[in-house]
């Protein structure tokens, strides 16, 4: 099948399926999935269906540590994988018209539609439909988890009878015997402790095997038949891990039934156990009082919030609007940072691939997405969190066998423990203890929090420095260290040596550690004596071993040219680009067997790229396009954190035709399909690359001289795009034409427009003209 | 706990504990387990053991086919991992003396012992013991897997009262509710389908989920008290896949109870499961009708006929006597060439541990010694299993992107399907495809069978040398071939580029290919051009290509030195040795992460060094010697399949202490448990590198000049050693003293000894003196 085959309606602000398609139920599924940051569920139905679907309702934080013990063991492996689990069914409304279900897999559909409404945060779905024994009926349902009330979950569902007549059966239901689909030997995650039913409400407490992790969903529902509140008395149907109220009633023609379905979700990450049942039904109380009206105007309102600061405008091009605006939209609804204890998921709400946990992604990715959207404590926060784990870290690299404090963040993780068990990823692609130091110093660069660093950024960095210093080995045969036996960004190579990126972030790394040191040093001389006490940290005798390494590195370099080689041995590789691949040999993941696929020269992401983007500033420009003419055509972009940073590095290079290419195929990855996946989830943290690859590539974002600088040019397919910055505490507005850009701030700061200064006075826009 | 501590106790032809151990049980359950061919079980207790034990009985060719899909998954992953699997439990046998169990956990010992025959092949044991309420009971049981009908297992049991008096209950059983110790998720791998149970005798029938394997058991028990046979009413005790009949008596004092059960146990792989439970009950009753004395006798003088051909016998080393005959013991116990169908697991029917599947471990160390130490058609039948298979193996390579006709033999298989899940095994250990094309040289060579080759022999070196002409490329930075992304012998390594042994064997294949495609055409001539049809063969054209690449392929090597190089950079490595090594670090499997492995320069097992023993003759001494002392104070041995090579070659170089202790290594790995890991079972598969090590490291055995040579050197702990070969269908005797060698055959025979040859006329011996 051609993933474009069934392209995603057009619109500024909507993803519109219309029509309904078993195959593609997955699909919309993933793409129309809703969130909050506390919970989130895939778009699957609310009444019973027996089609193709991916049943799965998430909550934050809720994941459940499986064996890794299975199949071959090496030393060193997690003790368990961890997997965001689903979790209650609490949308279900399952409805029988003369003793059939209503089940859109047995009935005739005369129109469908589901939208999602970015703008409003609201996900509708309509149809008309004949059930087998001939009722007709049309159904109106509208459904979110509120942005404001974060445990509360709201179902409003409206069915009309066409034609027909005779019983109905209206079930709102709790089901918590629900499975994953990654799911090994079928093992269900969840046991029963609690259940009440009532007239018109139930409650039902699931908990976790193993972690006791509990969750607990507390329902309240109404009925309203043709605009009248229906009095009924409601039978309660329970079985094991599950509870529901049935409510029966007649029907004729015109009828209109409506249901009203109020959920509060509560978990034991945020009450005592005990109290959970007490907290669901405060909440449930609270959100009932205020009424369905105001908790979706006050829904709606927050979302209005969020937009009037995240928003970018793109104008002459609906696909780029409609793209840029569901990445930004999935990543509002997967992390707010109202919870220092979460993290960016990769799939978010959306799917159970990769997890759940927290990847490098969060500090490669996302963290320059909230940087620069929101108040600097949600970036804040989500370096804390790696402060956080910092004990875990160093006890994962005791495990693998470094000493004296050196510390591994994981390459997976739901509290701080490694729960990944690849070895060449777990134990080898450690280049993420990189990324981790890098957004530090990015994140200094952009909001100039020298306090993070004496509180917490400092002990983050020596415990990766030592990591490094204690990785890398002196080669007697080169006379350099060497770094053996890593994975780079690239997967598709696995225990290689000589990683250039890898060896020149730690030997950054190192470097940046001493700079750092001596600024705490000179700048926070208390807290820097505090710190070397509490690490143990001798600045002279660090220096001496840390630069002797860093000016001692290895760097495999193609002779005679500026590439620098992925890795060493790389050019014994087949001479072959992307353009020698047939279509159908792509993507290569689905296509080719993993040896096959180490082998080749093909690469997965940006790797020699990335280390390029991210020490921009360290490579002339004949440097970087040396490295990305060779290395562009030799790349997969099979991650989705692929193309975004060729894209930024493309516009950087005037290749925009090429940037625009890759944008498109970053922001509309999940929208397109591009890689025949997205019924299993959407890419959340991707979904960051898209904002970097617009902000940084097309609007050439970066902090210069520092200030915020700005490098705009127009994709020719676009007449203008806007969007604004935080920068210190100021948001910063631009839009960007062709002839010129336009800029505005909320208070007086000073910025630079390709390499002018400009002075904002915090009310009027500045128009700076281009060729 | 040091491994060393609990030493076997030395005897030249038994396996003996004395005094009861519970941390010492499963050790010797694995030591002193049985088997012969068609199904063997480690050497539990007959009754009750509430201690700790680890179950297992096992039947030849039966597995499971677990799950792969656990965790992640890369495509070209085998659909299933095979699985020996632990079956009913055939000896069974449980007593109550008033109501209190025979449990040895729960008894006061006194006395016991379990003692492996290996000359007779009998698993007898003996306590004495007092229950917890005072009756004090003296037992002595004995059973064997006849090695005549090998369908039947016997089991005598003799109890006698030494104090007390009361009731008593024996119960014979069969128990099909078994569990693999290795099971994910306590899955139980069979189900029960036909159960009968009658007063002295039961049969119970189980399948195996997925493949349906169906297991029948039937059992026939009496019993003789104070050497009278007893009457009685046998009740049947019938659960879920447990079939008993229970048998009450009284006892007192001196009362003896010798309880004989005989029992067949045959498969649906044998015969058509309809007829399975008339199989069982033919056998059984063909068995009863022997009795148990002939029986036992039958078994004896089998075993005696086996040693007459294969024993080896030392004088002055009861520690090496008893050795080398443990490992050839359990070879034979494993497989003896019976059943085509079968191969030989590494664990046998001793454990679980790599599924019990055909690794390379059969060419390259089995092959040897089944070839030289009995009838040539056991080696015959291991090669024209791989012939087998060799259909799988071209789809194998398909599903792996190779094209035409090319092979890659299963790392792992039980039917020429792929079953193993770890890539850089399973997609990159091909060096696996050289061993069977390199055993097939070596049969060829001992046996001069040339109409194998053109039986068989061909068609698997042609599929085998496509695939290396496939799976290397040529690099334009080296201008040579080169083979990337390989795991070689030494695992401790993966995914490295080049490896010396897997790039000398591939060229040596497509010579070695060639040579054989010339000689079948001057000497077969009619099979080859049949042969050149059916394989779309080409030999002009096949010609050029494999010679450009055997001619142009890179080898690793040291500069100014003979050492090669084990792969591309090893010599970027931390340049320690094994001397570096602190004790308690060792085994680094055990001690050492993963990647920590990965990165050290330690070898697990001969990697450069298999090759130059697998090619000697294309080597100097010098180059021997050169690479023998860089690898071998590298290499930590970690694999039971390394010292037996290292022993060979250091005896080639003269260094006989090295030779002798790694002989004692591998001949000694499980009855001193130097991996600390016999209680999983024992490692059958490396027994025949023991073999090797005496007669090719010792002996000096080779086949040189077209004939049969040798070399012999006593160890200086020895007084002499003794043992025979079959060689072209003639019997070759060797007894080694310090001084000389007496050499006998049973047919006129020309031999070399040393550098000179010698005419055994077929009945006399010759003594040749040396300095």
């Amino acid at each position: 099948m051609n993933p474009l085959s069934d392209l995603v309606v057009q619109d500024p602000w909507k993803i519109i399926q219309n029509g309904f398609s078993n195959e593609n139920n997955k699909k919309y599924e993933s793409l129309c999935a809703i969130g909050n940051g506390h919970m989130g569920q895939r778009a699957t139905f609310e009444e019973d269906f027996s089609g193709a679907t991916h049943s799965g309702s998430y909550m934050a934080g809720i994941y459940y540590p499986d064996k890794t013990r299975v199949g071959w063991w090496k030393n060193g492996y997690p003790e368990y994988f961890a997997k965001v689990i689903n979790s209650t069914n609490w949308i279900g409304l399952s409805i029988k018209l003369n003793d059939q279900k209503i089940d859109l897999a047995q009935a005739k559909i005369e129109s469908f539609e589901r939208t999602l409404d970015m703008q409003t945060g609201l996900l509708t779905r309509s149809f008309v439909a004949t059930l087998p024994e001939g009722e007709k009926i049309s159904v109106k349902a509208k459904r979110y988890c509120s942005a404001v009330d974060r445990e509360i979950g709201v179902v409003e569902y409206e069915l009309t009878i066409i034609e027909g007549e005779g019983k109905i059966q209206i079930k709102p239901f709790l089901d918590g015997d629900v499975m994953n689909e990654d799911s090994n030997y079928e093992l269900k995650f969840w046991e029963e402790t609690k259940k009440q039913i009532g007239n018109s409400e139930a409650y039902l407490e699931m908990k976790t095997k193993k972690l006791d992790f509990y969750f607990g969903s507390a329902m309240k529902f109404s009925i309203i038949k043709n605009k009248q509140e229906l009095s009924f008395k409601g039978n309660e149907q329970s079985k094991k891990k599950y509870a529901a109220v049935v409510v029966k009633n007649k029907f004729e023609q015109g009828d209109i039934f409506k249901i009203q379905k109020l959920v509060a979700n509560c978990t034991s990450r945020d009450c005592d156990a005990t109290t959970l049942e007490e907290k669901c039904h405060d909440a449930l109380a609270k959100a009932h009082m205020h009424g369905f009206e105001k908790l979706e105007a006050d829904h709606i309102a927050k979302w209005a919030a969020t937009w009037k600061d995240c928003d970018i405008v793109i104008e002459g091009d609906v696909a780029a609007q409609q793209a840029i605006r569901f990445n930004i939209f999935q990543l509002y609804q997967t992390y707010t940072g109202h919870d220092p204890r979460l993290n960016i998921g990769p799939k978010g709400f959306t799917g159970e691939k990769y997890g759940g946990s927290t990847y490098w992604d969060t500090e490669a990715y996302c963290l320059p997405f909230y940087m620069a959207t929101t108040s600097q404590d949600v970036a804040r926060t989500l370096l804390i969190y790696r402060h956080k784990h910092l004990q875990k870290a160093i006890e994962n690299a005791e495990k693998l066998g470094f000493k004296n404090g050196a510390a591994l963040y994981p390459m997976v993780t739901m509290n701080g423990e490694e729960c990944h068990n690849e070895w060449e990823i777990t134990f080898e692609e450690i280049h993420r203890n990189g990324a981790i130091a890098y957004a530090i110093f990015n994140y200094v660069k952009h909001t100039e929090d020298s306090v993070y660093l004496a509180e917490y950024g400092f002990e983050v960095l020596v415990g990766i420095a030592r990591f490094w210093a204690q990785r890398v080995n002196w080669s007697e045969a080169k006379k350099q260290y060497v770094m053996l036996g890593v994975t780079g960004p690239n997967e598709y190579e696995n225990n290689v040596n000589n990683n250039w990126y890898s060896n020149y972030l730690a030997a950054w790394c190192l470097r940046y550690t001493l700079e750092v040191a001596e600024f705490l040093q000179a700048n926070h001389s208390n807290e820097f004596v505090t710190l070397c006490g509490k690490l143990n940290f001798d600045l002279t005798e660090s220096k001496d071993k840390w630069m002797h390494i860093s000016d001692n590195m290895h760097y495999p370099k193609m002779e005679n040219s500026d590439v620098y080689l992925q890795q060493e041995g790389y050019l014994d590789k087949e001479n072959i680009t992307c353009a020698d691949l047939p279509l159908s040999e792509r993507p290569l993941n689905q296509k080719w067997s993993w040896d096959r696929i180490l082998r080749s020269p093909f690469i997965k992401q940006a790797d020699v790229l990335q280390g390029i983007y991210f020490f921009e500033d360290q490579f002339s420009q004949d440097e970087l396009k040396a490295n990305f003419d060779f290395y562009e055509p030799r790349t997969v972009h099979e991650s989705s954190l692929s193309p975004c940073i060729h894209s930024v590095l493309a516009s950087k290079l005037g290749y925009n035709e090429k940037a625009y290419g890759l944008f498109l195929r970053t922001s509309r990855l999940d929208l397109d399909d591009y890689n025949r996946e997205v019924h299993e989830g959407l890419h959340i943290t991707s979904m960051a690359g898209t904002w970097i690859a617009l902000v940084q590539g097309f609007g050439g974002m970066r902090v210069e001289n520092n200030m915020l600088t700005f490098r705009p040019h127009v994709p020719k397919e676009w007449t203008s795009f806007e969007f604004s910055i935080v920068f210190r505490g100021v948001r910063v507005s631009i839009k960007c034409r062709e002839n010129g850009v336009e800029l505005k701030s909320n208070a007086p700061i000073s910025i630079q427009v390709y390499n002018d200064k400009f002075d904002l006075d915090g009310s009027n826009s500045i128009v700076v003209k281009t060729e």
